[in-house]
């Protein structure tokens, strides 16, 4: 397709050229761009959708690198990467090699900073604003925020350390009235509160003109008057909690009105402190179906733009469907079950508990910290929370796991979906670093289901039959069809093959390949055993027996090695003084960048033939 | 000493069945009984003289553990402790064996939770009041918390989750205008301006009751008051952050003054949803030393009543102010360095550096997940910031570190203090998880100073020869005068002794054990070498060659198993295919109880004896 103005923008300045009665249209490129580019690739659209106007405006007024832009979480970065010469990479985006959908440092000098979690935002660019002051370095430094993020308590930490001589930082509040699906909390009706007073301001400045003007009437009322003015203005002058907390407050009441934005920028540009912007944006702006439903086009596969389907319709099958129908099933019967998500209700499949059971069901915003002692708070009263979380996001509350649940042996299961390596969100979102910290707890079990069925059976054994803590992970995505037909056998280790030889340890999805490399190497001439273990904590002496017998052992994980498996058994069987040969992989690539995972498995070294190459480098020598 | 009314309370519903005019009395003495038993014990002290009206009007209205109580940080719950049948158990304060310093269910069902880091009692109360609904359970929830906890993130994921229908929670805001030490940040100067409006309330119901009558004034006067009354309305009634969030807001000026504590605890048993009591206390109230100097009195020892000495004397030597002299001095020519804290500028000994270099001094709050994530921001914009904080609270930013700073390879330099066994405090604050974070990264170095001498030889090494992140881990207190002439090699292990048939790997204070081991040892006629590791953070090959030498191996380390370096090396070993024995002890108590360091070493067999014990039990054999 032909872009009129967008196909002359390949730097931030060629924004900053334009003039302003350019700015409408170029929008709408953009628009279009995103639209034909994201349905090919996949990728976050409806947020970026919302955030094209005020994202022009900031290159048109404050181009970079001169000036920094951090994106909390960071997905609606799009059209920044637009306009900061990455036009071509869309046609990759997120996929191997190409172009990540998120801000990253390594991919442009434009990206100020890494992002991917939540709520970072505003801590980082008071660190880069700091930095600027201490240097003496122009150019000013916007963090852009989602009324999503708002919900998690860095956010809070950060706004409390803006100081006043910080001029040189700009907050823009993102509100679309929702994070990924809809928001949560008091601080969603604050905003809201905020916002449904559209004449607000204007109100603002006729009652403290009507002050100044106020007669006084006599008593009882003038000493009213008199006593309580100072009152009044201070709560009319002061009256957001982002005044309060030392910024000066502008409203956007059309985020997607460029001129709007561009107003609000403008004066930002010359304030003399710190600036907070409240822009109200539209997520999925100009694209019907997103419009329609934000949250099914928050992040997508590829679709075709002129015919989209039904967005309403069940979702396909994956570890967190099954594992959110079948915890509503329990709840059922079981009056105790609780759920607990921090803003991932659809993500986790706790749709159908949030339907069932909703005075048990609870989304605390993108606020792992308070999800995790909040359920330990319910275990220690006696129910049964189920803490549903990401891997990557409960890298938050792990603080909470050791000091609130870990610490009084509290009945909490952890399930923590996205196990291992993560599809196309890249370097922030791997699910490899959980057990470094759950490891740790020889009473703390954790199963590893590899298939549904055995997700269901350890799910309800768990919850039926375990106090304390314990953990469940998997995967995202679907079982693999490779092994949907496995039956769950209920054993804390399943034992395949007859080599007495040589033996493959996994355990969860790894499972898949280590079975195929069995069969690679079978064909191959050599003969090897897989040890399944679907309790991986605690190590049980019954399988260091078994272990002892071997004269090879591999083991292969998708974890980092540090609290791996792979580790403790190494050390386990280091201690019995074993005497054959034991070599292990895990993700030892310190940054696992965004691909597929079939990709991702190869380049850990991790997939079926990097198994069979590993075992065949040790067994011939 | 005798006390009329304390001798005669034993249990919470005593302190109810009390007239109110005794309770006056009951908190002079509760006050003299704190004073005279910290005295002896140490403890902390301020906090506790400061809450004594609330706690013991908590107790009046509403007796545990009907109704639950949740202590924010936790060690301002001795009124608490005295009221619940543990009078006796002051003898033996954060003794061995004796009372908690910190709430403990363990120790009495009178502690609804357990607690010790801040910001997390919202969370749990929350938790507690939710469970209470669910279940249908009578009683209400307090959570009381410092004006410094409300620094914490959590507290804000906390009150964006309180819901109106939790009519059985207080939440008490303890604010007496500092945490350990001096406030920080908007949120302080917030409250601050609560509370200097004094009449503030007053003049709420005043100027609501003129809005009422006010008269029509004719245009354009008219005009505005008519479009501003609903906006002048709300933030009359809703003008503080807390009702905005849904809280029913009270305000009590002396919450030292037993009676105006009651009046708001009474309104608060009756009120139709949650409430939220802003209540001013004096920390240290009672005892002019503390209240003069309450920072001082934060966490003492023991000291006599009657004669204090000043306070404002130079503390004694630690690691901490080691280092923390040592920045300051650096950072007069290293104009690049930054210091931060969360909340600990004495307890780090950043007050030197703070004193020299104020610009560049940042004390965040309790906020250690912006503490990290600010300063890796700084780190991206080329200066070199330093994280000083303790082992314990640097669990709560490991999101950060893995996110913010290892994911870019940034140069900050965590300084881990408190990093291992902690005297006193007990379970909450021990040092023995950071290195399950940290260890996972190869290009992390990770140094472990055993005195005065390596501290800061390592500290300069690291700070000008290192880029990206790097950590130094040092013990709470001073060095141990066994090894304080150990003159720094430099070098990155030392290999101490002759024996080429066993030794003993150590590292930090470990050292002292170590060597004290390999005297005892000799005495006995066995000769073992002690290798002390200076950098635990890359363990080099020759390092593992050299231990391949060796017959017998012996690793011990004030850390848990799980991401430790005996774990570290011993997979090495068996990827090398050591034929030697190879024995490690970590701490794997999994709770960790108050007491000494030698105490705590000797129960977790880390000891100079415990290691003579399982080298001979091993090397016998």
């Amino acid at each position: 397709m032909e872009y009129k103005i967008l196909d002359k923008i390949n730097r931030s300045e060629d924004v900053a050229d334009l003039n302003m009665d350019q700015l409408p249209q170029l929008c709408d490129e953009v628009r279009q761009f995103l639209i034909e580019k994201v349905s090919k690739t996949g990728g976050h659209l409806s947020a970026n959708l919302g955030t094209v106007e005020a994202i022009t405006a900031m290159h048109y007024y404050f181009p970079t690198p001169l000036n920094q832009f951090v994106f909390d979480v960071g997905h609606q970065c799009y059209t920044h990467k637009i306009y900061t010469g990455r036009k071509k990479g869309f046609d990759k985006l997120r996929k191997n090699d190409g172009l990540s959908g998120f801000p990253s440092p390594n991919e442009s000098i434009h990206d100020a900073f890494i992002s991917g979690h939540g709520s970072t935002s505003i801590s980082v660019a008071i660190g880069i604003a700091t930095a600027k002051k201490i240097k003496g370095e122009p150019g000013k430094v916007i963090a852009m925020v989602g009324d999503g993020a708002f919900t998690g308590g860095m956010v809070y930490e950060g706004l409390n350390n803006v100081t006043k001589d910080l001029d040189n930082l700009i907050v823009i509040l993102n509100d679309n009235k929702m994070s990924i699906s809809k928001n949560v909390g008091s601080m969603s009706t604050y905003l809201s509160k905020l916002r449904t007073s559209d004449d607000y301001i204007a109100a603002k400045k006729n009652v403290t003109s009507v002050l100044d003007k106020m007669p006084i009437l006599g008593k009882p009322i003038s000493t009213a008057i008199t006593s309580s003015k100072s009152v009044l203005r201070r709560s009319l002058y002061k009256s957001t909690l982002f005044e309060d907390l030392g910024f000066i407050y502008q409203q956007v009441n059309d985020g997607n009105d460029i001129f709007q934005v561009c107003n609000a920028l403008k004066f930002a540009k010359n304030a003399e402190g710190p600036v907070f912007i409240h822009m109200m944006t539209v997520k999925g702006k100009g694209f019907t179906p997103a419009e329609k439903n934000p949250g099914a086009f928050h992040g997508v596969g590829s679709f075709n733009a002129d015919s989209v389907s039904d967005p309403d319709v069940a979702p396909s099958d994956s570890f967190s469907t099954v594992f959110g129908r079948n915890l509503s099933d329990m709840a059922n019967t079981n009056k105790k079950l609780c759920a607990i998500t921090a803003a991932m209700k659809y993500g986790t499949g706790l749709q159908f508990f949030y339907k069932e059971h909703k005075k048990r069901f609870f989304d605390v915003g993108m606020a792992e910290e308070h999800a995790v002692t909040f359920a330990s708070a319910l275990a220690k009263n006696n129910l049964k929370p189920v803490v549903c979380v990401y891997s990557t996001f409960m890298q938050r509350a792990m603080d909470s796991f050791i000091h609130d649940t870990a610490l009084l042996n509290l009945n909490v299961l952890f399930a923590i979906d996205r196990a291992g390596l993560v599809p196309g969100d890249g370097e922030t979102h791997q699910g490899i670093h959980d057990l470094s910290i759950f490891e740790n707890y020889d009473y703390v079990p954790i199963v590893c289901p590899s298939n549904y069925d055995e997700l269901k059976y350890w799910q309800e054994y768990l919850i039926n039959s375990v106090n304390g803590p314990k953990v469940i992970r998997y995967p995202r995505g679907a079982q693999d069809s490779y092994i949907k037909d496995y039956v769950c056998t209920g054993n804390f280790y399943d034992l395949i093959g007859d080599s007495k030889d040589c033996v493959i340890i996994c355990y969860g999805r790894q499972f898949v390949e280590a079975l195929k490399a069995k069969e690679l190497l079978r064909e191959g001439g050599i003969d090897v055993s897989v040890l399944k273990l679907n309790v991986i904590n605690p190590i049980s002496s019954e399988i260091i027996d078994i272990l002892l017998n071997y004269k090879y052992v591999f083991s292969f994980e998708e974890h980092v090695k540090n609290g791996s498996v792979s580790a403790k058994i190494g050390l386990e069987l280091l201690e019995a003084s074993f005497g054959g040969i034991y070599k292990f992989k895990c993700v030892d690539n310190y940054t696992v960048y965004h691909a597929s995972v079939p990709e991702l498995q190869k380049k850990c070294k991790l997939d079926a033939d990097s198994i069979v190459d590993k075992i065949k480098e040790n067994y011939e020598n």
